[in-house]
């Protein structure tokens, strides 16, 4: 039996200081849970002489990342650099020394996941990833094991903090875009680049790394469908109410044999659902099986103690092991090659707000572009005639169509003299 | 390598018949995920001679139990009788005889848990029983791991969905208590006998299992106050809906220093609270921990298929170990040995609805009655004079007050000859 767990850490910023916090003051009932000591070895910063609230003893900082990934004090590894590089190369390099490795990095997870775990099964080592998802909700666990006889069927996340802040006051407060990232910006919810957020390439590695767990394939999360929030403005969220709806920036997988739908954008979904109450900076994700029919898991989805609270759960479980000296044992690798539908194929419903002439005959305009594109209406609302400019606001809800003619639809309603802008349309999830 | 994994199976009732269902339809899949084959060895029944859906091959049916717990072919026992004998006699023997036991076992883990884990512990065999809480909802593997490295504080549990449905109805639709428990038999979601599930009995157990684990403490159930719902009436919902509340029954366990707070009872939940929104037989639990902050688990707790998916899962996770060979290791079992609150002893705000005379002066001297034992009114509602008898509907809502205080109190108030009935009082969480 091994006398203590050493653990090597990359990287000293925000969820970094987290961690080695919480490793340093909950040692004796981190010790107590795994059975033996877990004790930070090395560190690995940027600047040794800097000035930091944690870790004060700098004989554990170094520059050189081989003093963590080569120690052989180490057992397991957290990286906790973000980014693609150098952070890929670190965890290869720290696999394939024997060393567990434990991550929070959705980027790598997302591009580079299942090589990364044939070679964690190559060295018999445990990768673990729980935090890249959803912080401390415990999702990748529950895809990984507690779900595991199920076929899952479909995947619905709220899985970015900052985008659905923004959206709950743009819908709650009418604010326009700009104003409510400027006071997420503000509150610190988002960072003075927010465009990983914004336009939804964050919340994509998520629903790259749910989907390819749930579904046993391999999802690149390029081939995501990916469309951001910044076009929506607060009368699109006045027309969701009106409908009986709410906007929310949702990160959709959905099974179909062979094939899959994956896509994150704004979608319309009913004000009932549960998903359309998770508001501010909560995630949320709804998954459904065959047996264990619909979940849904809810918590904060950012921030350092909520990332701790799932790396340490990680360590925990390798330390079990690592004091029992269980390796890790070749765990099959299942991968279905599913194929990725493209947008162009999806079929749902759609909402379209369109400025128009104020002029008699107009409604039967649109309703002969869109049914020439096998598109019906269900609802429509005519709304705030301009009677300088002789304009109406014509906000349209369809019956399930595909996106193709919807798509072609909308260039023919763009050609229509009548209708003067294509102001926005918005995918339904019903 | 192991070739294959054997499962005995004791009980083919509802769950039993569900499990079976999924090793022998599943079997591809399953064999798939574990590296090696589920194999169905023998099943304890009652009588073999019945017709059953499931398991035409009647030479798997024993109504013997050693056929399946003393079974050298046997790995793994899956304990589906439910109830606390002989299933805790039959889960002890197999233990002891090397063999890892999954149970939906909420009596015998509530009762017997932590014993039985020692004694799983001693023969190094696991014993799961993620069935036991919520079916499908993981929540056993949740705190056992993902919330491992958390100092829980609160959890808020609806575990019960035949009592979630009864309240449900009694909210929505204004029905009797009696009216929609006969609306839950008919549907199937209450039994002939509802009693542990209407007493919260049910929720009880299953609320000492998971504040066992949270608190890593030991908890009889006999040692959890408990209250049940037959007493609400539909006159306390509309009340609560004028307050801003509805009405739940709620699973709580809160730790205080070396002490801990557990209770079943119906609650004031505010209307915006997420699980205010938990309607029909759905379950949800609301945990609260130092790092992951406030998470929340949502699903169906109830029905073949979300226990089959939980049973499944733990037998996925015990067998990839069977398979590799690796024994359960003996896993550090920590009791913090917490005592558990008097009732008497907790402080939270209080609803009272009484009929008193309809006279001046009633509510200065309730107001007294209650001021005299500490407790101030936060609100009233006067309503439904009733002119024959002379009588009003008082209803108050407490300020934070002590349980001892307020069961003093409620004598005073019977004791007034101004005050008829002391009709109800319920307990507010906010």
């Amino acid at each position: 039996m091994k006398q203590d767990i050493g653990i090597g850490l990359l990287g000293l910023g925000v969820i970094g200081s987290g961690v080695a916090n919480i490793l340093l003051n909950k040692v004796d009932t981190l010790t107590e849970k795994v059975g033996a000591p877990l004790v930070l070895k090395k560190i690995l910063v940027h600047d040794i002489t800097k000035k930091r609230q944690v870790v004060t003893d700098t004989s554990l900082l170094t520059t050189n990342v081989e003093d963590v990934i080569d120690n052989p004090e180490v057992d397991i590894v957290i990286e906790l650099i973000g980014g693609e590089r150098p952070a890929l190369d670190y965890i290869k390099q720290a696999l394939a020394n024997g060393k567990h490795v434990v991550t929070a990095n959705k980027e790598v997870i997302a591009k580079y996941g299942y090589d990364l775990l044939a070679l964690a099964n190559k060295h018999r080592t445990y990768l673990r990833y729980e935090a890249s998802v959803g912080s401390g909700i415990p999702l990748i666990s529950s895809l990984q094991h507690d779900l595991a006889a199920n076929e899952i069927s479909t995947i619905y996340g709220i899985l970015n903090g900052t985008t659905n802040y923004v959206l709950t006051k743009m819908s709650q407060e009418g604010l326009s875009f700009s104003a409510a990232l400027q006071q997420a910006q503000n509150l610190g919810y988002a960072e003075a680049n927010p465009s990983n957020d914004i336009q939804g390439t964050d919340a994509a590695y998520k629903l790259a790394i749910l989907s390819s767990l749930a579904f046993y394939t391999t999802i690149d999360p390029k081939d995501i469908y990916c469309q951001g929030i910044s076009h929506l403005e607060a009368q699109d969220f006045r027309y969701a109410k009106e409908f009986g709806y709410t906007i929310k920036l949702l990160a959709i997988a959905k099974r179909h044999g062979d094939s899959i739908e994956v896509r994150v954008h704004p979608s319309f979904i009913p004000q009932w659902s549960q998903l359309a109450k998770v508001d501010d900076v909560y995630n949320a994700v709804q998954i459904e099986g065959d047996l264990a029919g619909k979940l849904i898991f809810y918590g904060e989805g950012a921030g350092s103690l909520r990332a701790s609270s799932a790396v340490i759960a990680d360590v925990l479980a390798i330390a079990g092991n690592v004091r029992n000296m269980i390796g890790n044992v070749t765990e099959p690798q299942i991968n279905q090659n599913l194929d990725v539908q493209a947008i162009s194929e999806l079929h749902t419903r759609y909402y379209f707000r369109l400025k128009v002439a104020d002029r008699p005959g107009v409604l039967a305009q649109i309703s002969k572009a869109l049914g020439d594109n096998d598109i019906s209406i269900s609802s429509v609302i005519q709304k705030e005639s301009d009677l300088t400019s002789q304009t109406a606001v014509l906000v349209i809800m369809t019956h399930r169509a595909q996106e193709k003619a919807v798509q072609k639809a909308l260039a023919d309603l763009h050609s229509l003299e009548l209708v003067q802008e294509v102001s926005n349309f918005i995918r339904v999830e019903a």
